[in-house]
């Protein structure tokens, strides 16, 4: 995409209205604008950030064999009471909302509830079981504060999976693949050695439930790491009892800072009993379904990514993520030899099948470069005038600062 | 895909709290459930339907250089009040709800204000401009009434385009352009000989304002057609004035149901000023924006072609927007030859880049063919031991009921 069709413009100033790092950033890049704490726009950039972590866990879902479906943010009070999570004391972070015609209706911030509720109008045997959807869906939480920007939302994107098992067998089959799907997706995303399966405080079913926590220093959980053993515990469940049942001592365990990117809950049967989702099972008992839920963070995944990767100049995204692998960035723009060389460069790589950022706006050099440092595509590639007399192109690595020079067909054989 | 790997089930029964035939025929077929009156969710079939018509809508905005964003669902009360559209008197269809960190939000019934506001951001020349924004978004509106299943939603997508120009012939351009963006689109979806640019009653800067209308006895508008002069006019609007200006007569005029599928608005510099988006124009002025707002109901669309289309054995969706092309039925499935032979023509056919659900499930042919009817898919193809006795396949095409014997080689050339 050539930057002078992109309307968003990068701004110098830190938004005043901003405390974290992440919001900070992706505000003056112009990859999301803020409506309000903890309410992000997704702008153009953003939105294919986005699009791309989404893609990279549907990937990994689809792998797993389940169906992608839409549930709605509108949700049924009576539906929810029937698990007894209307109530404000009992869920503490529900928008509600008058219906005119009468009644309430919440807003979205979980679907456990809807989804097993749809379920039961497709499983009524033991020959439907097992099977696992899963969505992208906004979510909406009533939270008290949103200070952590794209990493604590009011309103933000989440993956959520669910699981309908037969058997308690059926059910952690789906339970282990889904573990290490989330393991291949944190890794395509670059933080697969910074991210851990942890142990946490469990639902009523099971001692622990497992988080996927990544460390970062603006995250709002503590969980206590043992690095070479790959093995960590939430602060909640970190004692003595849990230690020896991992098989690891207090004592050899770091105290650090992650944020949660992924969860998973096993419902037992509860669930499905209290909703109403039961089938038939080979012997013609009725008997309620195994449910599971699988959770990433997909908006939170973005600020995760910011954090833990942005250095003193600005965003540096991992390659699978990028909104473009390539900001091109056309200097001497008043010298037509020069602008026709730049805009045959960027012809030449889309046609390759490279994505580029083309920065072929009239503005002075020190700008270009620091709006391209900014937005922090993988590639930068420089075309000027000195690049035409030497014959080669500058090509920047954004992650590691690497400078190199490339003829054409150099530059062109690297990024095909 | 294989239906034995989609978990949605067909259901015989009509359910008796829908009133519409298209959330009749969709929630029969297992496109959606319904979580309550105007609210659906999108199953595997449905989402697919969904993003078809969204690819479609997409492609004809990309075509007019227009960026994708995604705004949010969560709205400040201040914004809305600065357009004196926060009042319950003014717009009647607001969901709303406390925050808990106090004071209240609004749940978007549309993006006008929010759009103009986040460009100021960007916006503050008159070399940033034209400049038009798109995005796909949920919209909530507490109807009072939400009968007609997927047309009038209480929660349903939109695709909502806005543009912003720095004088009226840039405006007016834009508008004229995306006419024509429109008319494409609804061309592609199957509807164009039926959808009519119809004159509505205007906003406060034009006389009138355009919608896209579409012929359908299920549809809430009335509008009066002129099919030879391509002339349509909403009922609201339908007077001598109108008819003088249009140069028709109102004998010549037919009333006729319709759904409004599209419309465009003229805000003129209005809603700029107020929500106080300006630009410095070449003298170096400080002037308020022209802004046009454009808008597509998807999922309405998606209830569109089902009334219009539909027979009485189930949906027939136009090919550009079914979730896939082909319906391969397999029968005499305890015969492993014949099934077989079914999943090499699946792998073939799918090789071949067409898409293909394959009914590979053990269940009697009429149940088979009845489903496959009522899911409505452009061809069905199938794979018996008849057929295989043959040498021919049987293809009938949903539409037309056409039925034609071919040979293997017939058939993938036919697809291809």
């Amino acid at each position: 995409m050539k930057q002078s069709n992109l309307f968003t413009k990068t701004q110098k100033e830190i938004p005043s209205d901003e405390e974290a790092k992440n919001a900070q950033l992706l505000i003056r890049a112009g990859y999301i604008h803020k409506e309000m704490a903890g309410v992000y726009q997704l702008l153009p950039l953003g939105l294919m950030v986005v699009q791309n972590i989404k893609q990279i866990v549907r990937e990994e879902m689809k792998d797993l064999g389940t169906n992608e479906i839409s549930a709605t943010t509108l949700q049924s009070k009576e539906l929810w009471e029937r698990t007894d999570r209307w109530d404000d004391k009992n869920v503490d972070v529900w928008f509600k909302s008058d219906l005119q015609a009468g009644g309430e209706v919440g807003l979205a911030w979980s679907h456990e509830e809807p989804m097993a509720n749809m379920m039961k109008n497709h499983v009524s045997s033991y020959k439907h079981l097992p099977v696992a959807i899963y969505q992208f869906q906004n979510k909406l939480r009533n939270e008290v504060r949103a200070k952590s920007g794209m990493m604590r939302g009011r309103e933000f994107i989440m993956k959520d999976a669910y699981s309908f098992a037969a058997t308690e067998e059926q059910h952690e089959d789906f339970y282990d693949k889904c573990k290490i799907a989330y393991t291949k997706a944190f890794d395509r995303m670059g933080v697969g050695d910074d991210t851990y399966i942890t142990f946490a405080a469990g639902g009523a079913f099971t001692e622990f439930s497992h988080e996927f926590q990544t460390v970062c220093e603006a995250g709002e959980d503590i969980c206590y790491i043992n690095k070479e053993k790959g093995i960590a515990i939430n602060e909640e469940v970190f004692n003595d009892k849990t230690c020896e049942d991992l098989g690891v001592t207090k004592e050899e365990m770091v105290e650090t800072k992650t944020a949660e990117v992924g969860n998973i809950f096993n419902f037992g049967r509860q669930k499905a009993e209290e909703v109403g989702l039961f089938f038939k099972d080979e012997n013609g008992e009725r008997t309620p379904v195994w449910m599971g839920s699988y959770g990433i963070g997909i908006t939170r995944m973005m600020g995760v990514l910011v954090e833990k990767f942005a250095d003193e100049k600005g965003i540096v995204w991992p390659e699978s993520v990028a909104p473009y692998q390539v900001h091109l960035v056309g200097l001497n723009t008043d010298d037509s030899e020069i602008v026709d060389w730049a805009d045959g460069l960027y012809t030449t790589l889309k046609s390759k099948g490279v994505s580029v950022l083309y920065d072929d706006r009239d503005a002075r050099p020190g700008d270009k470069f620091a709006d391209s440092d900014l937005i922090g595509l993988p590639y930068r590639i420089v075309v000027s005038k000195k690049a035409k007399e030497n014959g080669t192109f500058e090509v920047v690595t954004r992650q590691t600062g690497e400078v190199r020079q490339l003829t054409e067909t150099e530059l062109l054989a690297d990024f095909s």
